[in-house]
C-alpha cells in the first residue's frame, strides 16, 4: 500500500494545515508531506488537481482523498484507532468532538484578529473586544476539560484531536502575548512542549517569507 | 433510562437547529424537543444554564450533553449505528464527512446573504456574486455524489447526515428562487419530500412573527 500524502500549506501561517498535520502525527501513520503554496498560481492550479477547490489539509491513504480537517480527524482515527485521537469514553469522545466543532464553525473573532505567525511576537498587541469573548470562552473549554479528565492535555494523559484543534490557538496567544490565567499558561506550554509542536514551530521559522507579507512591509 | 432531550431554536430561522432535529430524526432516537427561543432575555439565561453559552442544538441522552451539530451526529450515529447516519463503506464515510465538514465551517457569503427563512419566498432575490461561489461549489458538491452513490440522497437510497447538513441550503435555494440545473433541481425535490423536512417546514410556518422582522418591517 502506498504510503499517506497529506497536502499542506505554510507552516508559518496555515492553522488547519497545522492541525491535520498533527493529527496526522498523533495518529502515527507515517506519511508525506506535499507543501503547497496558495501564492504560486501554478501551485494554486495544482492545488485544484490536488483537493476540492482550494482546500487544504487533505489526505490521500488507502485509495481514500479526505478534506477537511475535523474529517481527517475522524478518518485517521478509524485508520489507527489504537492511537487515541478520540477519548475511549463515549461522554468524554462526544466531550471532545463538541469542543473541536467549536472550534471547526467558531471563534471568528480571533481567527480574524489574531491570525496564525509563528515567526512574530507582538508585545502589546491591543485585543479587541469581540476577540476577548473567544479567549474567554476558550479559557472556559479548557479549564473545563482539564478539570474533568485531569490533565496535563484536554483529555487525560495523551494528546487527541482536541488537542491538535486547539493548538494553533496555543500559538496565537503566545504571538499576541495574550494574558492568561496559571491554567491555561500551564497547559499553552505542555502543548508547546510537544515535540510534534517543536517540530512544526522549527520548520515554519525557516520558511521564506510570503510576497504577500513583503509586499505588506512596503 | 430518561429519553433524549433536544433543544433547539426558532424552526423558521435556525439552521443549525433543524440540522440537529433532522440528524435525530433520522436516528430514530426518540426525544423531546425543547425550543428555545434567543430574543427573550428569559430564555437567554436559561440558554445558559441549557447549553455552554448560548449554543442550539444540544442534544441531552444517557449522561451525556452534547453540542454542536457535527458532535450531535457523530453521538446519534454511536447510539443508533444501525440508523445509517453515515455510509457503511468507509471511503463513502469519508466522503459524507468531508462534505459535511465544509459546510460546518464555510459557506459564509451563502450563509450571511441568503439566511435561512421557510416562510417568506423572493422570486427576483439578486445573488451576490460571492454567495453564487458558495452556490456553484454546492453543485459541483452534490453532482460528485449523486454521480458516485447513484442518488436519489447525496449517498444512496437512505438520507444521511450529509443530506440534514445540506437540508436547510435546499431551502435557502427555494426561499431565494435560486436557479439550479436539472439534477440539484431534482435532489431538492427529494429532500423537501422528506416527511421529516415537511413536518419541521409546516412546524416553522405556524411559528408566530419574531419581533426582530416585524421591527425590520417599520
Amino acid at each position: 500500500m502506498a504510503q499517506a500524502t497529506l497536502s499542506i500549506g505554510s507552516k508559518n501561517y496555515a492553522s488547519w494545515s497545522m492541525r491535520g498535520w498533527l493529527l496526522a502525527k498523533f495518529s502515527m501513520l507515517p506519511f508525506d508531506e506535499q507543501v503547497i503554496s496558495s501564492d504560486d498560481p501554478a501551485m494554486r492550479a495544482e492545488i485544484l488537481l490536488v483537493a476540492p477547490s482550494i482546500l487544504v489539509p487533505c489526505l490521500t491513504y488507502d485509495g481514500v482523498k479526505v478534506w477537511d480537517t475535523l474529517a481527517i480527524g475522524e478518518y485517521l482515527n478509524e485508520v489507527k484507532p489504537k492511537a487515541g485521537l478520540l477519548p475511549a469514553d463515549r461522554g468524554a469522545r462526544a466531550h471532545c468532538r463538541a469542543i473541536c466543532g467549536e472550534m471547526h464553525s467558531g471563534f471568528f473573532a480571533l481567527r480574524s484578529a489574531l491570525p496564525m505567525n509563528l515567526k512574530r511576537h507582538f508585545k502589546d498587541f491591543k485585543v479587541w473586544a469581540r476577540a476577548q469573548a473567544d479567549i474567554e470562552r476558550i479559557a472556559v473549554i479548557w479549564h473545563e476539560c482539564l478539570n474533568t479528565y485531569g490533565g496535563p492535555y484536554l483529555f487525560g494523559a495523551k494528546p487527541c484531536m482536541a488537542d491538535a484543534m486547539y493548538a494553533p490557538v496555543v500559538t496565537r496567544f503566545l504571538t499576541y502575548n495574550v494574558k492568561l490565567d496559571a491554567v491555561c499558561t500551564a497547559y499553552c506550554k505542555c502543548i508547546m512542549a510537544l515535540p510534534q509542536v517543536q517540530e512544526w514551530v522549527a520548520a515554519a521559522k525557516l520558511e521564506p517569507e510570503e510576497i504577500d507579507e513583503l509586499d505588506a512591509e512596503f
